[in-house]
């Protein structure tokens, strides 16, 4: 699968009243349990039974309990019928008790709504240490019901928010087997967002014949290249997770590599996953535009990646972006310690319609033409290292008084 | 040489009104040539004759022109006489001919003041991608009259500034074969600052009789303990270098690790360089307080330090100091991504005098109590992994309003 090759013609239908409950078979809902003050605060995507899923973590060492808890859903099977989420406290750093929190949650809404408790998922949002308020969250329980309506999907795409400004969704549909599948998703992002599943949530629901393996490897691949390559502050949480479930309700022969349309699918999957990723590195704390790093002719596509993301992550970058100050020098020293091999020699740098370096040397550029371009809220930077045939894509977003507001009294 | 033997007896004296020229046999100055608007921008370090030098550079794979020729100075023979320095551009990414432009300002220092050009030393800090700007510099070099007052070491140290907010400077004196030898530095940092050699410039007399191959393995190992324990930004500047001298005049035995006062002499050079490490993280840029996390049980030292660095480096860390929240949640939550092998359940954390996390169970602790410690300007966060014998330290800043006001429009 070379990433290369997304750029190439649209074989999926962008859906835009779309959303997680689009896809046959699930329903969803989110409501306001009073954890948090004002916004709501627990939800569920739901099933009438259990269905191929597959999910991927953090890779922070401190692991949350639901994270714990939904890797034992997975290992056991790789079916899932239900996903509960909270926001607002983290469940992380809380000890054995706060296992046994996650655990209690998942049992009550297994009897809320008749379902296997080792088919439930759960994942957890917000601040890090503090017990589950379960005087509410178990009641909240009780109150969940979930519909297909793109109302409740979308309350569902609100309980899960924490600083974000705003809902994160995007629906697609591709043709398999002459049948409509749909595949739709929901995250959530904002703060500790950086590298290896990226500080985040996400919840990926498709009506696709997909098993769980397949579903696995496919998001495991795509993650790399969407997820893992955004970045907010460089700071890796405690509880991401993106999760995805498959209804098989589209009827269509079992997707694997081998199906006729399997690229249309992967196309279409990657998109949606991408959309999620570049949603949350917009909509990251305090940030006004959304930088977007492209870099061609690396060693590796591995190599690309790598720099694009050291680029997007620079806080001098990011300061620069947000002063509208085409500092390519900024750049360049970031490319020149993001660890992968270079010739310090051949390095071409664009940001958006100006070329700015040039085989390493400064290339003179129109000041107020790259001025009024940086006024926009989404900012390509393009690199070609002229080393090798490699290619990837990072996304971040510029570093502001906001962000510095934000998170000096979040806690407090 | 265990780190862990430094927190034993103090060995040197400081001397308060000691300056780089206190150390036998170094003159100094610095002017303004008008490169940069108000304040100086041009200062050199000079011997009578040329004497035993040592030097780190960055690791940014791209590197300026003066670290480039600075490199091979020190490479033919390793003494140098005299170190120019300008500030206001960097002469980094100014091609071929940007490397031209430093072997004409070694050529011209070496002809004002009668010198071999291979033994003169060249560092620049300033904007990266601009030309210098020889025709004031080379008049200014003409200007230069080093002399031995502690007036014109300051001069020095302003005329190496860039957005720091005021001079770095250290001295002390320690016995060595019942001689005094003084041991002096003086530094710049303030942005780009992070990693291995970090963005920074530092200049070390002393009179100490030490070899070049000495100096060199010393000044290499204490690096790694001091200047790459620090981190502003996490961006690795292109022109980083630190560079120290020994003129010999003090007349001790020849030092080596075999000399009885070895150890004396390791202690006071280390303590010189992590002075001016810490001055460099309390001046980051924007920064109102200095933190300073100690690392104790991790695996290796090696593994303390890079845990210790992660945790500074955190942004959500540094927003959460500057907004004095003792937001532990964060630091545990670095711990978990600084890429050591931990055990996620053995993990204390303590803010000051506050223990905030035992064996990685959250302990109650006096809000108020805390919340008046950070306000304090020196922050110390300390960690026990409890996993290993592991030890080490790291420094950095608060992020904070000014640090985004100062970098989104550093260019323009």
């Amino acid at each position: 699968m070379g990433e290369t090759s997304f750029v190439t013609d649209q074989v999926w239908s962008k859906i835009p009243d779309g959303s997680i409950t689009t896809p046959k078979g699930f329903k969803a809902t989110g409501i306001h349990t009073k954890v948090k003050r004002k916004r709501k605060d627990l939800g569920i995507i739901y099933c009438e039974q259990p269905v191929p899923a597959a999910a991927v973590y953090t890779l922070n060492q401190i692991q949350a309990a639901p994270i714990a808890l939904t890797k034992q859903v997975l290992e056991d099977g790789g079916h899932v019928q239900a996903v509960v989420v909270n926001s607002g406290h983290a469940n992380a750093c809380t000890g054995h008790a706060g296992l046994v929190d996650a655990y209690t949650v998942q049992e009550k809404a297994a009897d809320v709504f008749n379902m296997q408790a080792d088919n439930v998922a759960v994942a957890s949002t917000g601040l890090i240490g503090e017990r589950m308020k379960l005087e509410k969250i178990l009641p909240g329980l009780e109150q969940l019901v979930p519909t297909e309506s793109k109302e409740e999907a979308s309350s569902f795409a609100e309980s899960i928010l924490t600083t974000d400004t705003g809902t994160k969704e995007v629906c697609v549909q591709v043709p398999i087997d002459g049948k409509v599948v749909t595949i739709a998703g929901v995250a959530k992002g904002s703060g500790m967002i950086h590298p290896n599943m990226a500080t985040m949530l996400g919840f990926v629901t498709t009506d696709a014949h997909i098993e769980h393996d397949v579903l696995q490897q496919t998001l495991s691949k795509v993650t790399d290249q969407t997820y893992n390559r955004i970045t907010v502050d460089g700071d890796t949480s405690t509880n991401d997770m993106v999760l995805t479930m498959a209804s098989g309700e589209a009827n269509n022969q079992s997707l694997t590599p081998d199906h006729p349309d399997w690229d249309a699918f992967l196309r279409a999957f990657t998109h949606v996953n991408e959309e999620l990723s570049k949603m949350i590195a917009k909509d990251g704390e305090g940030a006004t535009k959304l930088i977007e790093v492209v870099v061609n002719g690396a060693p590796t596509n591995e190599c690309a990646g790598k720099v694009a993301k050291q680029i997007v992550g620079s806080d001098l970058v990011k300061t620069a972006v947000y002063g509208a100050d085409a500092n390519w020098g900024r750049i360049i020293c970031a490319i020149g310690y993001a660890g992968v091999p270079i010739n310090p020699d051949t390095i071409d740098i664009g940001i958006g319609p100006c070329q700015t370096l040039l085989q390493s040397e400064p290339v003179p550029f129109d000041e107020e033409e790259i001025s009024v371009y940086l006024q926009n809220d989404t900012i390509q930077i393009k690199i070609d290292l002229h080393v090798g045939e490699g290619y990837g894509k990072a996304w971040g977003c510029d570093l502001t008084y906001d962000y510095v507001r934000i998170n000096a009294g979040y806690r407090t």
